[in-house]
């Protein structure tokens, strides 16, 4: 770290930020130049919150200097995780397709989704049976009747599952049911159910934040690894901007960055970065150019009778034509799909 | 609602689209533009989501008219709320001061802190016991331990108490303690969080989430009013942008906004707003001139040794000069500090 | 548009606004709703602004129903525009891949970038003469003397020629040198500019302003169409959010959103809007993947003596290989490159 | 500066990044941690973004300690300035108050709001002629027609004129009629005017813009300064964030802040911050008691009938009333007004 001296500190000043430093097991190292001092650190990341320099006299700023996450970091790990889920690996030269409705409406509506995206060559079926709404007077999910029908639908199809959980209830019975637990944008800094799903074993989907910095984001991934679990999948799924003609701003050029900051593979969800089918097929497109190890895309047998974001669903005939647009677009950057 | 047509949609899917707002319960008043037609309809705009009528050909968009929230409109109260926090009220002529901590770390600490909020005239004593934090490798809290040393700072300065819940367990536990439960920004968003407060039956303060709009906010307040519970007092606490001078950007504008579409209380917190003792006192001060029913600020008696948000909490001799300034500004805009 | 009206507004504040619509031309369509009488106009949107209704007693707010622009919407022209420079044309089913340094910074500079770009497929050669640079202490730019090299780069290559206007001397001059004109991002509403590029009658290249919504976007190329001139190209650079680990996050939904509410083509710059350099290539992949009819890359001999942007500049070798993985993607999407 | 080496960084990386910092001027400060080494530099922040650190191999960014303002800071100087427009002082005890229509409409429109701005105790008439308007289509001002009936009105009440200048024509003509030039938002980077008001002379005010950071928008004036004027008033008028429900965010954490970091004086422009008049009175109360030098005020003599921005213009009445309150707070504050 590197303290900011203020330009016009005392001697004495920097000398109480240096044995601050010393006391609390930093080396320091000032520099003096033409109107500020600066000190450098060496010490321990982790602590540095707790040393309360911002607050001393005489000190203009402190710059930390190394990543605040640790084990997901790249620096950790030079290889690639391969996320294990069921039979699908995410993070490997394999495209992963998870798609399904998103919520769990009956029997009839999961299972006619469940075969088509089967036979489109999705490879994980996905399904809210806990619905974290906006409004309490919106469709609050089936629980675990929800559950049981995914489970059904697996044994039907072979699919691979991922259902969100939302408190330790909807935990409980989920790793019961599914094959990969899925934490909301809205809980992603819930870091009781960040330290549940760490517990649980389980692989994780861990969607980013709607105003999540890069860093947040693999610092909930940290929340979770710090408790043991490592198969954590990190999903982009649009971040809140100014921009208000589509519903979330897609921030592919998180695809890149992350894979060059973790080790953890990571999706795009288009469907609801954008909220407009029309703009889901090209930005899934793009996704698998940048880079992305996998997709999640809400597909519905019957999207206007939908009870739950209709508006982004994807038709049955939409997205097989989008899966074969995709094969495209992964054979051009390398990748199977 | 009005749902518009596209340009080009053909006199079927006119129909088609009054059809499915008929068989809803909605009345449909179209309305036939030079290059639009517009289809007025009436009816409960709480169920709209699932109509699916964005999904319909030929539907170019929809625009709500009605608000989604209820209860804590002011069109269903039009006197404003009073929340009672023992024996402290919340949106009334007198100017609430909560103060106190980020953190309680230990008995000396906080027995310190509340004796000097009292007597510079502060009427609530915050502290955290279960910390949501960024990192895992930081302070999360005392725990039950440090709601009973609020409890204990209660008796012995008759100040009233409040602390955060992040959970079904912080939250048994901090009932048996405190006044009044705090939902932090992280968590505004945490549905279940919310119904649980709800049931609680305890005042609840519900800060906003860091990118949440004011009607997600309200919408956030709408979930715990719906369980029963009126006893919300709304805290603006600063909005995520894209400057980073600040830690947050402090959103006054929230406060006369909310008060003219609500009758639940606004109140401030000008220390998690800007992240720099610096610019405390001068937002604290803009916050009651901009009709703040009161402000909830961040003291500690050696900053400098804070676990948790040092740069930010005022020292005793700061926040006495504040309460006398806010004292001439409550005076300035008709009210009592 | 639509006016929504309070929901205590008098009948005779219902009256009073349907008079002034009437006596400016619209015709009213009043809705009577439970809660909420609204009044659907028909008229003319572009005069809404002055009509005052916002401000008028008992009037909530006012909804409007038609989009601000004309001339560029795809209502006015079904069939895509293709804008020619010089030999080169924009929005064909070619991909047209603009590239050069940020700024022209000495003969050898230029000429050398000229012929390498060239060489790896390049069509049209980009730098800049006239920066505006966030600093007065950042180099400014050639002037004349770097438009003579651009002129002289095209001749030696045959490639056509793009350099950025800020003002009426700056135009002037550039008109004489370069086969098309750029309005830089921080321009995007100087509207005297906009008029200005207008009249010229060149090809445009329009950036997308840092905190510019679509909207906004397109009624600057609005001001230019006014003009008589519509041969714009938009071109998505990044816009501004909270997100700091790149220098702008790139709005790549953007793409298929313009191209379906205009006819005009839409390229991407994904060297402004990553700021770096790694980043670059993967963006540049999405972006073709996406639809987009272009991109703007920047590309040094050396850019670790690069005047300006550096960081982001590809050398040549990354160049070569990023228009190779170019023509794969664009061929998996149906395109030419 | 603070070069920080990536951690794999080899022994030679570190010293050609120590040798590029000697060739140019710097001096070079090693600091070998665990992780990482970072070299402190001391030498002049204006010509690093010319050394292209970024780019050399084994960097993994660089932290600028300097901020890049000079003339602009309050290290260069350290008491307040006063700006003198006509024989009205903006930025010393006494709060400035420029108050009129959005634009100057006709001789009756702007004479009626001069007199009465002027009986309620405003300091500064200010009324637009040139108008940067988001449509073509929108009125555009009365141009010099507009710049007489301001020279009238002030001849008429004694008022001191300001009014917004967006290209030389415009400032060849201004610098005639009226006391102090306006730099718009939009305009708020349109380097080129920056140096033309800088060369004019005249006091000028200067708008941030909707998406600039704090720093940008002192650079803006460290342009203007740079030109050898340093009559600069700063405008904060609110910025782009994703909350729609006020047309712009008023950032008033930016007045304290920015008072700290330069000597300039800082007022708030609640009228175009907010769009809606009903806000724009508790926001100039809050800019009074957050510190800010003066107010901009948007008052029409009939909103109703106004060609700009009626939604956000005080009536008379409510003008009248406001600079009561004003006094109130300005005097809890210390302050005249």
């Amino acid at each position: 770290m590197v303290v900011v001296m203020d330009g016009r500190a005392s001697a004495e000043q920097v000398e109480a930020v240096i044995m601050r430093l010393e006391e609390c097991g930093f080396s320091a190292h000032p520099i003096y130049g033409v109107r500020r001092i600066v000190i450098g650190a060496v010490g321990d990341r982790r602590v540095l919150n707790s040393l309360g320099l911002e607050t001393m006299p005489g000190v203009e700023r402190v710059v930390p200097i190394m990543k605040p996450y640790k084990l997901v970091s790249r620096e950790a790990r030079e290889e690639n995780t391969v996320v294990q889920v069921g039979h699908v690996a995410i993070g490997g030269s394999q495209l992963a397709v998870i798609a399904g409705p998103c919520a769990v409406e009956s029997r009839d509506q999961l299972l006619a989704a469940a075969h088509m995206v089967q036979q489109a060559g999705a490879a994980i079926l996905r399904g809210g049976a806990f619905k974290p709404r906006t409004s309490p007077y919106s469709f609050q999910g089936l629980g675990e009747k929800g559950l049981k029908l995914l489970a059904e639908a697996a044994r039907q199809t072979g699919l691979a599952t991922v259902t969100e959980v939302v408190d330790e209830h909807s935990l409980e019975l989920a790793v019961e049911y599914v094959d990969m637990l899925q934490v909301g944008a809205r809980n992603m800094q819930n870091f009781r159910l960040l330290q549940m799903v760490g517990r649980s074993g389980k692989p994780v989907l861990l969607k980013r934040g709607l105003s999540a910095t890069v860093e947040e984001w693999l610092m909930a991934a940290e929340y979770i690894m710090s408790e043991g679990n490592g198969q954590i999948v990190l999903c982009e799924r649009g971040i809140r901007t100014f921009e208000h003609s589509t519903r979330n701003t897609l921030d592919l050029s998180a695809v890149p960055l992350v894979k060059s900051l973790s080790h953890l593979p990571v999706i795009v969800d288009p469907s609801h970065a954008t909220g407009d089918r029309r703009l889901v097929g090209p930005m899934a497109r793009a996704a698998v150019a940048a880079g992305a190890d996998g997709l999640l895309i809400e597909v519905h047998p019957e999207p206007t009778q939908a009870l739950c974001d209709g508006p982004q669903s994807l038709t049955p005939s939409q997205f097989v034509s989008l899966m074969e647009e995709l094969r495209a677009v992964a054979a051009a950057v390398g990748r199977a799909a």
